[in-house]
């Protein structure tokens, strides 16, 4: 019996999840749902109804779980407890800041109804959090460092896009080389974001605008921009469209700690992830935690959960003997 | 609360978990327990008593988790499932094609008297597998790679040791750097693990021994290093001290793996381990299973676990809400 998977909001991230139930043999897409007018939206998996998203309640018992590709900033705060009433759910969350809240209300929603809602699933937080804890807990005199990159960074592109004149842009997040090494020797204690990242960015300008302004206008803009090494370049629709279409991201997360009778030897924990598609990876990772939703509602369990709770033998199809016999 | 923890054997490792309790405010050290004379033993913390391994049961209620820290040969075989009949246990077996047979003797000991054993605990088995499983559950179109070093094997040293005319010996196992890069870009399907290592071997002579004739013995020796690319050089007793008395390790556990619509998007999960101590590091990651081995065992939880069973957070001090908050 295979895990039936809905996909709701079909954007980069549910289309990435679509081909991920594809790579996954225990796992079928059973139905995509969009705010939009289904008849308009094509999908590829024959087998799997498009659906608005007002018919979710008739999807009752034909979907396992939920996997909820909208947006953090407001897409899945309503959407992910609304779904926890009807299906088990698993998404994206990635707001640091407001997983509190948001696992308080998903928690409400999904143990009331008797569900389970896996949050904040992906790389970051996700795989990187996972890292950071087993790290903490195995090295706890030591010091964390996380970097990000070489990526796109979509909210940075964004928030140059909106800068007048500007007809479309690209922005990469670079991880520093000397931070990287520092970090690994156990030399940057205290290494901000913002010494250990450059940006570089790539901006096609619209006809007749102001190179030098835009230019200004990108390095200075708080937040984003005015604190880090930041490059600009101006290049052609053409080259943004051939050069730089694409989604890749990755980075670091590493641990430098001291053990022994007078912390004399130094140790350290590193994790990488060189992604070429930033959203069919982090699909990847929330199929992955679907699986564990279904096995683990199998056994009675409910609530809301994040990968911190979640043991890692539920990820995978292998039985626990296996696992044990091929991989440990 | 404090966790009790008990030690048995105090070679390297024992050692080592002494030293990783003392970073751990929750657990505290009770006793050492060794098939030595205890008299004859001096440990480190002053408040731990020193006990023969004949007296085990009289600490049955005094101790939460038991450490064993004898050898996967002929020790843990018999001490953990021995162990586990008065306490909670957690050792670091690894000899990996008999995992399965010691899991079973663990669990039947365990269940039957009512304890929690974690068995195959460390970096490899342990950490290293953990990475495996994870990045096999979410790259399934893949494959994996794992190099072992740079670092010391006991087991090769030893092997030098042997032959005759050498005073004493320690084998590095290296990585090969290209296989490594190739293993980064996807291009290693098939490395073995003689083309993934080379093997350097620093020899100390008995007086009037034949360097030439222990070099081609070691060279030529099977299973240890005729297949592999093996150096070896003559130092002097001085030298092996000075220079090469430490136990370092590590090594690197990559899953490389395709996504999309064409399996167009190459993606790489890389984890490297750099440690200055194998055994105090090992030490490391038992005691943050031994505080995951007591709280299980508070919720009810009995029989033989592995590291692919147990939820992340139960490794740490630090509660739920506050691991969501500064972790995830």
């Amino acid at each position: 019996m295979k895990t039936r998977i809905g996909i709701f909001g079909y954007g980069n991230l549910g289309r990435g999840v679509e081909c991920a139930v594809r790579q996954n043999d225990d796992m079928e897409l059973v139905a995509v749902f969009t705010r939009r007018d289904p008849a308009a939206l094509s999908i590829s998996t024959e087998t799997a109804s498009v659906c608005h998203a007002k018919d979710l309640e008739h999807w009752k018992d034909k979907i396992d779980v939920m996997i909820l590709c909208g947006g953090s900033a407001t897409d899945l705060p309503v959407q992910t407890p609304e779904c926890a009433k009807l299906f088990h759910v698993v998404d994206s969350f990635d707001t640091h800041a407001r997983i509190p809240g948001h696992f308080a209300d998903v928690d409400a929603a999904a143990s009331e109804s008797g569900h389970i809602g896996i949050i904040s699933v992906g790389w970051d937080p996700g795989l990187f959090s996972l890292n950071r804890l087993y790290a903490n807990a195995i090295l706890p005199d030591g010091h964390d460092n996380t970097f990000w990159g070489k990526g796109v960074s979509q909210g940075h592109s964004d928030a140059i896009r909106r800068i007048k004149g500007v007809k479309d842009a690209k922005q990469y997040t670079i991880p520093v080389e000397e931070a990287l090494d520092a970090a690994r020797t156990g030399n940057a204690p205290s290494l901000t974001t913002r010494q250990k990242h450059t940006r570089e960015c790539f901006v096609v300008l619209e006809e007749g605008a102001d190179a030098a302004w835009v230019e200004q206008e990108i390095k200075s803009m708080p937040n984003y921009f005015a604190d880090y090494d930041t490059t600009v370049h101006f290049i052609s629709e053409e080259e943004l469209r051939t050069a730089h279409s694409g989604l890749p991201h990755g980075g670091f997360v590493l641990r430098s700690g001291v053990t022994g009778q007078s912390r004399e030897h130094h140790h350290t924990i590193e994790y990488s992830l060189k992604l070429d598609s930033n959203p069919e990876f982090t699909a990847s990772v929330l199929v992955a935690y679907a699986r564990a939703a279904h096995r683990l509602a199998k056994e009675g369990q409910r609530g809301c959960k994040t990968v911190f709770d979640i043991a890692p033998s539920y990820l995978s199809p292998v039985s626990g003997e296996g696992l044990r016999a091929s991989l440990l």
